[in-house]
């Protein structure tokens, strides 16, 4: 399978509009900024390693047009308001930024683009990083050990679709795979924009991934009935503290991990780390628009895609996009620099110095999680 | 508003087809046991009590056409066989059983429709007191005693259209609302069958109750948010333990609730406390048909009703319809007999004998919680 994001020349990019998926695949070109940031607003891209991918071109993009200062401002201001939510949008476009500093008007839009295909190129070491000590976890799991399928749930999507390639929480679902290890993904349809059924559905079974979709109601059951051996999700952002920022209803499915003491855990590139954002409570938390709950897309019986409405017109509608999983609920980060506590100390033991250090807390070796153990989640 | 069963003659009954509820009011006429049968699992009715009381005429219905004994209980296992959670079902159609023992065959049919618009009466009557009981819980919150608007968050349909009248968790709802108290419903939508978004939502709107729906997704973060100051569900069985089995989803409202210090209140009948079933690992859920999550149905644009696929054909699913939400986490339940702590020791305070009573337990007048205190959950 291709990357998720093509790079036709210095010019262009390609990708999926993911607002066509399952229904159809296809393909747009984003050839300026104003393309770029719609492609984010409108979520043909979303993912938050994606957003940022696509966010960098943009600003390259931009470049082209006007490489002055203050083009150069406007255009990152511009393209860092498109979703308020992953910190890797603004972490992108601050890449680009630093790239071009200091560079004469004449270079900047070319160092911008190389400086976004080597994110890009990044993004996809990163997540195999991420997908091999996230499979290490995997097997340290007695499901593994007793040699049955491992069960992973799995909330929203965070799989190739939402990266430039193999995904963040799907990355060490891949890498089982390859490995033959069998494996099988409870899908949380992920309501209301149906993520998990549309677009993580649609990438395991072209990946040949075993999969059963669920609604996002089912999986305190399931793990209460000892059907699931671990929980899995990527994350939007990840405050210094170790809460974690991703779609609504993680928060519900980290509570109900650890009402059954099974894993929780968030795979993300640092990227997602933002070291600034004290706790969950400072994340500014996307309102979307209402029509998201009260309409749904799908297929007709005569194959026609359309859109019916749910909900009477008589009730009023909310629809916050993403909820807040306290860093006591996750059982351990996945990152590509290693796996570590959710915490201000297992930040710090990958190099990333966070505003408010602890006193207590433990630096430790890169790729190791001391202080809670990840599988367990207990205290050594 | 009349009654969401209706008796016409001794011969027939009529009710909403709910499943086409919200997009339109079609009444059906069910004049034996069949359609009665029928009218339960096409889901045309549900909800625990409404259910009982659509069985109950059943097997009366069906004593015209046999009053055997052989017929009677042949029509009572067959009835019952409709839908396996709710336990309203096997006691309505025990009450009938057992209001037609000893009586001459002549006399059965009339004695059994004569109990079955008894219990519906009753049905009425335990809602309201379930109403007015809840009620008093809601004005002891903190916002009621300042004057702000109380914010209630629900799940599924536990309301007029889940009993004869008044429903259970919303009846306390529209007890505040007939004393003018400001109260606003944050409305679960309640995939996969979207109860909330489809009933819910109509009949609060109907009888001009504020209220928003959301994806069942949000809950939690509303709660992390302090805009939820009380969560309040219906059941389909309370075990002798206090544990409860109701719409999947329930649990992780409960989860999410405890974790936030908000009280967490199921509404129920004393009819659909089930002394007989230990605790809720006793309960058989209820797996309902998969196409209940690929396929959503709602309004085209052009008004009409249709029916899209949401999930890829590629993908497995599955569609467990409740879940068990242990005892621990309800702050109180509340019946026609009081509101009471979920234990053994407040089953047994309003009359129930359990199966293996709590040497512990405490033994308490009738509508008081003293086991646990009702609001902030705490023990006294």
């Amino acid at each position: 399978m291709s990357r998720t994001l093509q790079i036709d020349s210095d010019r262009s990019i390609r990708t999926l509009d993911q607002t066509r998926l399952p229904f159809e695949r296809r393909e747009i070109r984003l050839a300026d900024a104003w393309q770029c940031r719609e492609a984010i607003v409108s979520m043909a891209v979303r993912g938050a390693p994606l957003i940022g991918a696509v966010a960098a071109f943009g600003l390259a993009l931009s470049l082209r047009e006007d490489p002055s200062d203050a083009a150069l401002a406007r255009a990152h201001d511009w393209l860092a308001s498109a979703r308020p939510t992953a910190v890797n949008l603004a972490w992108a476009l601050n890449r680009i930024v630093q790239a071009v500093a200091g560079l004469t008007l004449g270079e900047r839009a070319e160092a911008a683009w190389r400086e976004s295909v080597r994110l890009c190129d990044e993004d996809v070491a990163c997540n195999e990083a991420i997908g091999a000590f996230g499979a290490r976890l995997f097997l340290e799991l007695p499901a593994a050990g007793a040699g049955r399928t491992i069960q992973v749930l799995t909330h929203c999507n965070a799989g190739r679709l939402a990266t430039v390639d193999h995904g963040t929480a799907l990355a060490p679902i891949y890498a089982l795979q390859q490995r033959g290890v069998p494996v099988h993904v409870w899908v949380d349809e992920t309501r209301p924009r149906n993520q998990g059924a549309s677009l993580t559905a649609w990438e395991l079974a072209e990946a040949g991934v075993a999969h059963t979709v669920i609604a996002d109601n089912a999986g305190g059951l399931l793990m209460m009935r000892g059907e699931v051996d671990a929980v899995i999700t990527g994350c939007d952002r990840v405050a210094a503290n170790g809460d974690v920022a991703n779609k609504i209803g993680t928060y519900l499915k980290a509570l109900a991990a650890h009402d059954n003491r099974i894993p929780f855990w968030v795979a993300c590139p640092v990227s997602t780390i933002d070291p600034t954002t004290a706790d969950g409570r400072s994340i500014r938390i996307e309102e979307r628009p209402a029509d998201e709950v009260s309409h749904v897309t799908g297929w007709l019986d005569e194959g026609r895609i359309a859109r019916v409405r749910v909900v009477p017109e008589s009730s009023a509608l909310a629809n916050p996009a993403f909820d807040l999983t306290p860093a006591r609920l996750v059982t351990a980060l996945i990152t590509e620099r290693g796996v570590v506590a959710a915490s201000r100390a297992g930040l710090q033991s990958i190099g990333l110095a966070c505003e408010r250090p602890s006193p207590h807390g433990t630096v430790v070796p890169r790729g190791r999680a001391p202080v809670v153990d990840p599988v367990s989640g207990a205290a050594p």
